[in-house]
């Protein structure tokens, strides 16, 4: 079976379990105020060339979501997000268990547009009735998006400068940031992230980790945050798990090459389906490829390769996600081609 | 530096970093579907003579507190606990996060005492004014408890009829539960726990494990636990991180037998502690021993031993809590007696 | 000053007051469970045809809908509303704030379609990611909508023969419920309401009282609903402010006589708006008519009525809304058309 | 039958009630804009010599507390009360609701001491491990409490010297407040609570209106509280209904005339119940009188006069509570000594 349902179906990368057993027995604090917690924040703070940020590991996603957005956020204020935010419809409702509202904008292919978040923002304040609304109380969009698109520089820049006017916090859920780092002709890197943001997570789980996502605040973190990820259930005991992770993430590039290996791969297989003549839903520069696929197509592989389902176009069609990895292997992209060349 | 603070101060045991080695590359269907998980299920199942048995894994405890607590508990209702049970004073609010209010009983050496459960809910019901306040709605008990102690079978059935008297759940908090299953002279068994618990989780963090909690239901689980567990930011993408590990600890007998280690180091601890004269706060039979110390003696031996603070009794001593664990080396134990012997 | 802004601006029917009056003196317990609320309710089931209805006074809009959706909704559940549906855009959150999400359908002229309805049901329970996500748990409409238009007894019927398919309960916001009974031509009924929904509220801020809504749960109300209101702060001390008014309301055809007033008021204002050549937002057959107006108009006149602001549909029109209610004096509409008259 | 069971079994005071009618037709605009809230505002401004407090209407006391505690806590935080606080047993867990802990000291006749204050906001941050517990952000006390008893000016400003120290507000419920003002020896009165409260309320329920609450905040009110009063569900389109009481309440005094009464009808009873023999619960210098009854004594009264149950402190006695208001009529106190007479 060929396997490209998505972005975390290995467990991890062999130097991080390598360094799991290397520093198994030495004796450590708990709650990240371990030494490996420490190495790592210091070194993500020399790979964003922003020495002050403050730091936090957390353990997954929508976790991350939900306890950092919950800390932004004031009273009565909601998220800004894209409609096609993973914390507005993948989330089980996680934002708005924690009291606040996802107030969602138009997605262009995952993307928020700066330019119709400013006219919400400035429509908002114009209405005489809005202090019986939501206030938009902070700006969420992903990098890359759950569409595999990537914003430019100058789109984050637009976004931030609106973000900054309203005086609004902008968040960025980087749960798959290595593939957007590496994205061949991207302008953003992690000192423009810490340029632009109020905050980003570089993304661990879909990233060659076992689990950990590392939240980075570039100006400082919400008051009390540590309790508030405790209160989240969000605080690892053993945090040392995290810590010896992303510091071998961040020890000789590793985190960068991995992510531009799955990069590699999925521009191979993207090359090798337009060569094929399939037709994409979508430009994606990033590990996530969406294909339009003949139902009959699909009936025909279903037994060899794993995909994601994406949405049913119409009836005789099915948009389909294929997923590379840190962990893809060449010879499993050569095989999904040559699958697929029988059926083009 | 000797090290007797907690039970979380290493990784994990070695057969499970193997194992995790061992199954790296195996590709598996994320979010807890993989085989490691069902795998762990059926062996949890075995291991508690209850084939039925609903199964989930968690991260860690906090988490599975709040989680399964706002699960279990209907609107206005509150969770009775000791006043020193975790949910009450250590977990930052994360129960009143969900809405829910602690309503504490006395604490007898940690226990809750199934009369006063009982005097509580009859004074409840048979207050007019009842309907204006917090209704008891599940009952929360630690096992072994935040002092080490552990309930008999006995008690555990006391309170469960009480439970079962009033329909509302009973859930039992085992972050630390192989220690209290492997205690000498306990009769209380997983088998116990299905029988009187509507809820227990077997703790993987402070057993063995990098991290997880194995929450068992032993007739079935709250309605749409699975989206509950995901609107709570506990559901992993790479759920084989939980499943590999509880799969070896229930392999084997590996679980019970690490446990044994440390209730034997902590009885070596107690021993020599009680020959050197020191006196203890509380009998604890598990690996948690709390000692009173001069504080002229932590003075001297501060530097060379870790420990908790555990209370102030009086302005010349101090309560300290040394916790053995899996790792602890029979060496390590004879040297803290060394130390004290010094100062004893 | 004309004051066509809303509904709301007076106090209260003066049947109202007198029976306040007329009262104030007899003591009664508290908490609604005074003989006043008791009468109220059994002419409110007898309106109702429907002796078994389980009734309760609430004091608001907002409260009542942030009470009754929390009280309906489970784990993970959302409730379904129309774009413009109050709970989605002018609570200030509150649906959020009990945790929950407002899940959004498009609005006609602020109402829902049965059919959209269903797609949304199926669709869900179709993907199979729908763990991951809220579920659909209850629908929430307006009748009159937040546009003034109204459903027919077939488009209630249809969409409650979804809901039950899928057994999620129905929810009717009747803040303005007597404008829609009197309204022309309307087949909802107060026996319709109890044949096709789970609950709905009667309300009075908007139809002649000083405040409160009657929430009526045709077949029987959620697990502990009393405490409910409590937690929520919606429980009154002195309940009878609530029962003499809906006893009042409920007394000889009351409520339905003075919204039939504001009907009245309301088509004879629309029949002159028309004559004047106005063109209207959406056809409102209630007390609420929606006008576009030039903004050189809105400019002429705004010192002499007021009004409510809808939108900007461009940069020289704008929609307004102007408001009868069972106040509302025949000489008061004269005079506005007669001042429009000059501008038409 | 005569009735002392609470301070709520009337309507409002007949002047209260003819403004009402005197001002019914006059239209207003909503949500709390009308003039007759702004004149009350200035009014109660000028009764607490404050002319910059904040001051917002809300409906009752539970609603007051909860959307009054949540706005003055951060995250993390919880409200320090005596174990006896209304918060903490009689409101259904509406502030645990707002997701927060109550976190109760010990109570001295209903009242918090300032001593135990401070060595709890002492402790706990002497405790290392207080990250990890929820934070006292605030302190809540009542006055009079729910034991009737009061604080002195003396008291008052030991507790506000150590919330300032640790920079927490200080919040009052004067759910009571006019039987606390008008007791006398007192030396409490509104520019002391100015003073030394940074929220408290000026209860209209329990003294002479229909409903109300008059919140003040002498310095300025948190972030956004109209939005959180709506989102609350506490905000009433006819604000004008708690403008118009509170603006006859405190016109000619009439406030504290109405609570004068209902203290004098108080004091007249304690005295005749001691010359009766009868012993107190507690001494009240205010409406509530807590007596200790022989239950046979309850048995034979029990058809002629309505009282509150308290507490059984044995088998064979009741403490009940006799509570006066400002409409009690100095015949039923008559009527209730001479009925006690027969059974002293």
């Amino acid at each position: 079976m060929l396997f490209f349902e998505n972005d975390y179906s290995e467990g991890a990368h062999e130097k991080i379990l390598s360094r799991l057993l290397e520093t198994n027995r030495v004796q450590q604090i708990g709650y990240g105020n371990d030494e490996y917690c420490q190495s790592a924040k210091e070194k993500i703070r020399a790979a964003c060339q922003c020495p002050d940020a403050d730091i936090y590991f957390l353990v997954g996603g929508t976790q991350a979501n939900a306890t950092i957005i919950s800390a932004l956020l004031g009273p009565c204020e909601g998220a800004v997000s894209a409609v096609t935010g993973h914390i507005n419809g993948h989330e089980a409702g996680a934002i708005e268990y924690t009291g606040h509202k996802v107030l969602a904008l138009p997605s262009h292919d995952g993307k928020m547009d700066a330019g119709e978040l400013e006219k919400l923002l400035k429509d908002f304040y114009a209405d005489p009735t809005h202090p019986h609304m939501v206030h938009p109380g902070m700006v969420y969009i992903s990098h890359p998006t759950e569409y595999g698109t990537l914003y430019t520089k100058g789109e984050l820049e637009a976004i931030s400068k609106v973000c900054r006017a309203y005086e609004i916090p902008l968040f960025l859920d980087g749960a798959r940031l290595g593939y957007g780092l590496m994205s061949p002709g991207t302008d953003v890197t992690l000192p423009v992230l810490c340029q632009y943001c109020d905050c980003f997570y570089i993304g661990g789980t879909k990233v060659g980790a076992l689990c950990g996502e590392a939240v980075v605040f570039p100006q400082k973190s919400p008051k009390r945050f540590f309790s508030q990820i405790k209160q989240h259930g969000a605080l690892l005991a053993k945090g040392r798990l995290l810590g010896v992770q992303f510091d071998t993430l961040f020890t000789d590039n590793l985190y960068l090459e991995i992510a531009a290996h799955a990069i590699k791969m999925a521009q191979k297989m993207k090359k090798g389906l337009e060569e094929l003549g399939y037709s994409f839903f979508l430009d994606s520069p990033t590990n996530q490829q969406f294909i339009l696929m003949k139902d009959e197509t699909l009936e025909k592989i279903k037994d060899q390769v794993r995909y994601s389902f994406w949405e049913k176009p119409d009836d005789t069609h099915t948009v389909i996600r294929f997923a590379t990895s840190w962990a893809t292997e060449e010879k499993d992209v050569d095989a999904l081609l040559a699958l697929l060349k029988q059926y083009a």
